[in-house]
């Protein structure tokens, strides 16, 4: 196991109803509050409302910045610095999924930061004090509303990158799985598949003995297997949408990585696909997933894989480890299919056109101190093996 | 899956060398701090004069209250809040394992109470103001460290209670597990049997589909049993310290029982054992454990030991319910015999004296709403057959 400072000071309000906590989360830590959200679907489903109405019960002012998209833009970004400076905004309140709470975080950083924006998301060292955040999630996916992550594109360069600080962790965030029973079929097996991907990257690492947090992995796997279909089948399924989000959260702030390292490279192979052709990330994460897999799989890495198989889909043990690695990763290929996504490339619009310069931007950001190291070849292979 | 709100903000500087950052943990909330510590281990193995070193590198004055025992007295507590008056302390530095840590919460909290600190062990709502509290572990076991919970006793009376408060969670714990390499063979196998025994008490419980919680559950049992062993074996094996320092500070910190409730019995039979026999903690919960176990097996309750068994000691799916909850027990007794534990209460002492008042006493602090409830009768019952 490796050293490690673990520090996740996120309040969590989970579960029904939880939102009659958001004044007193909001007014902890100011009173001019941004309150940033993407599309219509927090109105439809009376969200929006019942959040104006506990703001003004708690002489909450509100700014709005709405219309925050999927794979979130650097423009919105500098718009909502804009408003924060002309509103003397002393809390920003994220209310949608993973990209509506990336934006929000970026913001907060971006007004405390005497420069573009852009600077912070390139170069997270640059980023100082935050505005503190709160959020409320609609969406099981990408763990914003517990870490410090935030993802941001800027399409005119096909650029888009993670950055990170301690201090752009939410407060607190208010989960209540609930909201999340209006989400499409497609977004729910997205979602599942970005969790997946969070628990998958840090689970094949090079750690040794990292075991505890092996199990962990392995643990919510169950989770988003067992949970990710039952929702799809029955999206109003209280304890399904219950399990997964509270696994979106627990997936990726840092819980299965302290001590165990994370050698992330689905992730940015992916961040190239949808920083390319704006497809939906966790449908990028999961085509590449099984590829990525078959070309790391070799006498080195097949016990970690074995183990996989065993502990993730009960794989007989008795079989040959090279089997098992087999046979978890067509299962792994196959659960995504099972919950409608599909398997190639070519079905999400991406043809080879950009293969080439997508896999060198992927392995451009360090991708040396992966699982298995990948190189610009690696990675080009995997995108074709994907098409 | 329950409601509940989730608040774990203790920062964990966990391994090798991590000491090296105790004077900016202590120093972030106080200069004048009160070193609470047990007997002469920590200076047997040099720890106590490295913390010094580094209080007095950041100006940080010591005043100390060393000899807190196993099962903490209230009569330690007293002496810590005098001295934190006449010192005017502002922070509560622990060193050593959970009755230190647990000594020096309630002095944290007694400090800033205007009566006696009894008061607080018994009722926990009195509890207002906390002093900041840091600690240094150096046992694997109560988990106190990353909690809010203390055990007091106050052996006049034969009465043991655990208190709690949000506030009492340290601000920060340093947790090397280096530290543990001398723990004894018994003390191992206590800490080992404790930290199990905080697991089980809230995997068994009655919330329908705290999935994610059971999996968790049985990841941290897996690690128990995996390295509680080794740890036995080879005393300094890294990898097995570290496995159980962690576990032991993720099985009660909140993370299980979040959402899953935990409907303790065991615990507070036990804490009367130690009440009125100051027996080792750890080594009455290993002797209850099985007999628990057995006692409440019944037609509503075998699908979940079903369940531990086939999950946590990989036991046959395809036997009777029965045969799998039966073997599970006995794999449990089975464990805490192989790391040295006996398996009777005759052997650690205790006889039949006290049973009945023994019983009595664990139930009134209430036990009606326990994964099956228990009456004194049970209890007694249980306590009959350890004997």
């Amino acid at each position: 196991m490796n050293n490690f400072v673990y520090s996740i000071p996120t309040k969590i309000y989970f579960g029904k109803g939880q939102i009659s906590h958001l004044g007193e989360a909001v007014s902890e830590y100011g009173s001019r509050a941004l309150l940033v959200y993407g599309g219509g679907s927090i109105k439809k489903m009376g969200l929006y409302q019942t959040v104006i109405d506990l703001l003004q019960k708690d002489h909450i002012s509100v700014t709005e910045l709405f219309g925050v998209e999927p794979n979130p833009k650097i423009e919105s970004v500098r718009a909502g610095v804009k408003l924060c400076h002309e509103n003397d905004i002393n809390v920003v309140l994220a209310v949608g999924g993973g990209s509506v709470i990336d934006c929000a975080k970026v913001i907060a950083a971006g007004v405390c930061y005497d420069g573009d924006a852009w600077d912070l998301v390139i170069h997270p060292e640059k980023i100082g004090r935050v505005l503190p955040i709160v959020s409320v999630l609609t969406l099981s996916a990408t763990g914003s509303e517990m870490d410090g992550n935030a993802v941001i594109s800027d399409m005119k360069k096909n650029d888009k990158f993670g950055t990170f600080s301690q201090d752009m962790k939410p407060k607190a965030s208010i989960l209540d799985p609930e909201y999340t029973y209006s989400v499409s079929k497609k977004q729910t097996a997205a979602g599942t598949a970005d969790i997946m991907s969070h628990i998958l990257e840090t689970y094949f690492n090079n750690t040794p003995e990292a075991f505890l947090q092996s199990r962990f992995a392995e643990g919510l796997l169950k989770t988003c297997i067992k949970y990710g279909m039952t929702a799809m089948e029955s999206p109003k399924n209280y304890e399904a949408r219950a399990n997964l989000m509270w696994a979106s959260s627990l997936a990726i702030n840092g819980l299965l990585s302290y001590g165990a390292g994370a050698a992330w490279s689905v992730h940015p192979m992916e961040h190239e696909l949808s920083a390319f052709y704006d497809i939906t990330h966790g449908i990028g994460l999961a085509i590449l997933t099984p590829n990525w897999m078959k070309h790391v799989l070799n006498e080195n890495t097949v016990d970690k894989f074995a183990e996989y198989g065993v502990n993730v889909w009960s794989i007989d043990a008795n079989l040959n480890r090279f089997e098992i690695a087999e046979e978890a990763i067509q299962s792994t290929r196959d659960f995504f299919n099972e919950i409608g996504i599909p398997s190639t490339l070519r079905s999400v619009g991406i043809g080879d056109d950009n293969l080439e310069i997508m896999a060198k931007k992927a392995v451009s950001k360090g991708m040396d101190h992966a699982f298995v190291p990948l190189t610009a070849d690696d990675v080009l292979a995997i995108f074709k093996a994907s098409l």
